[in-house]
């Protein structure tokens, strides 16, 4: 099986060789997955060549996730198509394939139950459906392959996303003023452009960080202002002098506070005084779990101020990277300026299917399922926090989104905690790294979880590992 | 089928009422497709109100696709759905499926043969394969559906698209070298964010106007440089203080040019000399019909000064919205510092499917096919235009690609052929409008012709308008 031909005028490095023709005989079938590679001595002695092509090789079909090591126990094949049974499945079931891993130390069983924020769990995709719609997209749209979409978004998409939009979250808008998107850093990217001449922008302290990045590499200078209670702090933004805010009201990442109704209006009377402009990131809002949704600031907003950006991350899957943004009609002039030349949307035929999706009811479905199974998610983790560690943590931020923040009572710092969680494998994110400053100090060390992406068992794993972690150890 | 239930104490207007009831009724397939609408006194006798609410509604439906007027009969139910048989076809077949036309003169039957040079031939499109591959890639991938992708694009992918361009284009780099994006807007902005501090670009003139305001969107200084027989000037180059150039070496657009090999070498020393860079935009390469193909720059840079763009709208689709860029080495450092803040690369389910389709050599059958197709059609139109005009014209730039350009001797400005030709129901395209100074006039009138997109009966069809239009009118 490792009988590899090195022709001696081939043109191709002895390394590349060897790495095309074994990665060949894995995608072909013809090394089976878990097949195990045999040493560098014996391939160069097979070979008769040196080690150093032989190990740049397996280098490289490593990195590719072609090959993983098993600890102690040398290379093994790694196969992701291998458990396609034939090439064409159209039974509708999920098969249970092996994703290709890209950092084989993971293959090899030590896993980390990682609460990541940002994944969400991969069993509420609605494969089959998405399935059917992708097809069915490119059947009805066929004679449209050959043509650039909208710069904007497709229209019957912007028309699906208009609708779901106002009745889900009352934000009152035209197709129009829909831009359909490949992700926040391209929205911010938009956003930039559209306001000209606005060189500073208000952020929440704590807030994403990643986000607040994004503005600086966008030109604008960034300017903090805390999170209270009732999320920024309104009179400190209105002694700033900015004109700009970015805002996460309906649930402020990451200290999870939700904005009322009274600071809302006073945020939008601040932003219409200075002609300004607030970006509302209502990431997401679709998972509220007490108390009835409060407005949207767009919802509220009837001066043109707010610019309102969504995204399907959140409930459909951060894979497909598709977002959009709602914008006053007072910069739809501007935006038409800048079409071709800044706007570059995702997949028509992604955006077919989601108009589909949409249309058809499959998306208000989805919603509910994810609804309820994320539901479900949250309070099995908060039991289980409250469960292992009693009073000695405080959780807050609990009443909507997939996170919690944990407040750790008489312990060291947020870093240490972070750490303690790793040695035991177990991945908890510091609440300091949000901050602008991020060697600001809390009064209490503070963590966020994320629980989408963790699935029941692991979430009861995970938060008896931590207790270990954080009060059992030396 | 339009009797309408209008509620006095609905809180929608009576407008959107109309349109949701109608739009509904479409969706459903309860309105076939073809179904004459009432005439607008009809339904305002039948609903009992205004004219103006059932106006509205009927524009609205107009502009989404969902009902097409025809001159002088009113207006019809405009179905793009009601032609595929059940919700499920796995046949495999291609249904002759109408896609949703959002101008609805056009729908018709005047409808006019364009010779967008961006369209390319739906029919060429692997649809059955693809729709394969999305599926295949769907479930292999289901795992990661729940997290975001590398922001540079999936390294799969990356892998299998710096193999195609080492085997097909001479392109030497690595997959880190790569960075997948959803159009040439999106590379422009990604390129211009890590070549900070500097602030003017040398372009082609003529060239791409909307490139050129893309540079210009990007706070660059765009700097025109002539376009000659060789491609750029470049003595002129050499005199501007610019450090970085946009250039289409392979087939100049528009002109058609191919730099010969020793501009090429002249133009890399140009970088070399200054550390500059060249952007190398290697749009249509895939297509060439005379000769061999030359060396991209990127193959003969050896001081990573090039970065090169290619696409796969002009072979694929450009409904995918996916392209990429290949990265000198030397910048690596700095697109790590703004992955997330700036990259957001297309759909992770798209990219994984186009990793499977090169990897299982799909890609490679796929661009033999269309090379034959667009052979076929670039040989057509040549000899139509010849047939018709004989040497009442001159064909430049036809050795590649995907367009031509038509000079017509003893003829008005290239503007009025562009109006003579729309009158007879064909467009063709000014090829003094990619001129920095629109006001340029060309030595003799000159229009460029794209052919991907238009059938060969069509191509026959369109010629003969022209001929009509240019030298048979008044």
């Amino acid at each position: 099986m490792f009988d590899i031909l090195l022709p001696a005028d081939s043109d191709q490095p002895l390394y590349e060789q060897i790495y095309r023709q074994i990665r060949t005989r894995i995608q072909e079938g013809k090394l089976a997955h878990g097949t195990r590679v045999p040493s560098v001595r014996t391939l160069q002695n097979l070979l008769n060549i040196s080690k150093t092509p032989i190990e740049t090789a397996c280098q490289m079909l490593i990195a590719e996730g072609y090959l993983a090591s098993r600890p102690r126990s040398g290379l093994y094949v790694s196969n992701p198509y291998s458990s396609i049974p034939g090439s064409h499945s159209e039974s509708g079931e999920r098969l249970s394939a092996r994703s290709p891993n890209p950092n084989p130390l993971l293959s090899s069983g030590e896993s980390f139950i990682d609460f990541d924020p940002s994944a969400i769990d991969p069993e509420a995709f609605p494969l089959t459906v998405w399935s059917k719609m992708m097809k069915q997209a490119l059947i009805v749209h066929e004679k449209d392959l050959g043509r650039y979409g909208e710069a904007q978004g497709e229209r019957g998409l912007r028309a699906a996303i208009a609708e779901y939009l106002r009745n889900s979250r009352g934000v009152t808008c035209s197709p129009d003023q829909i831009v359909v998107g490949t992700g926040m850093a391209y929205s911010v990217g938009v956003v930039a452009k559209l306001l000209d001449g606005i060189r500073r922008i208000a952020v929440e302290d704590p807030g994403f960080k990643l986000i607040r990045d994004q503005f600086a590499w966008n030109g604008w200078e960034v300017v903090p202002i805390p999170v209270r209670e009732k999320g920024i702090a309104l009179d400190e933004l209105e002694r700033s002098r900015s004109r700009l805010v970015y805002v996460t009201p309906s649930h402020q990442f990451p200290t999870g506070e939700i904005m009322p109704f009274p600071e809302r209006e006073r945020l939008l009377r601040w932003a219409s005084s200075r002609d300004g402009f607030i970006l509302e990131d209502d990431y997401d809002s679709e998972c509220r779990y007490v108390g009835k949704p409060i407005p949207s600031l767009q919802s509220l907003d009837s001066n043109g101020n707010v610019i309102y950006v969504g995204t399907f991350s959140k409930t459909f899957s951060p894979s497909l990277r598709m977002n959009y943004m709602v914008l006053p009609v007072r910069l739809l002039e501007r935006l038409r300026k800048l079409e071709r030349e800044v706007l570059s949307p995702p997949s028509r035929v992604e955006q077919w299917a989601m108009q589909a999706f949409m249309e058809q009811g499959h998306w208000y479905r989805h919603l509910r399922r994810v609804r309820v199974l994320y539901r479900a998610k949250h309070r099995h983790l908060i039991e289980c926090v409250q469960r292992r560690f009693g009073d000695r943590v405080e959780i807050t931020g609990k009443d909507a989104g997939l996170h919690i923040q944990v407040s750790v009572l008489r312990h060291r710092s947020s870093r240490e905690l972070v750490r303690l969680a790793a040695e035991a494998g177990v991945r908890v994110y510091d609440f300091c790294n949000m901050h602008l400053d991020p060697g600001t100090v809390a009064p209490t060390p503070t963590i966020y979880m994320g629980f989408a992406g963790v699935s029941l068992s692991d979430i009861d794993k995970g938060v008896k590992l931590l207790k270990e972690a954080w009060f059992e150890g030396s």
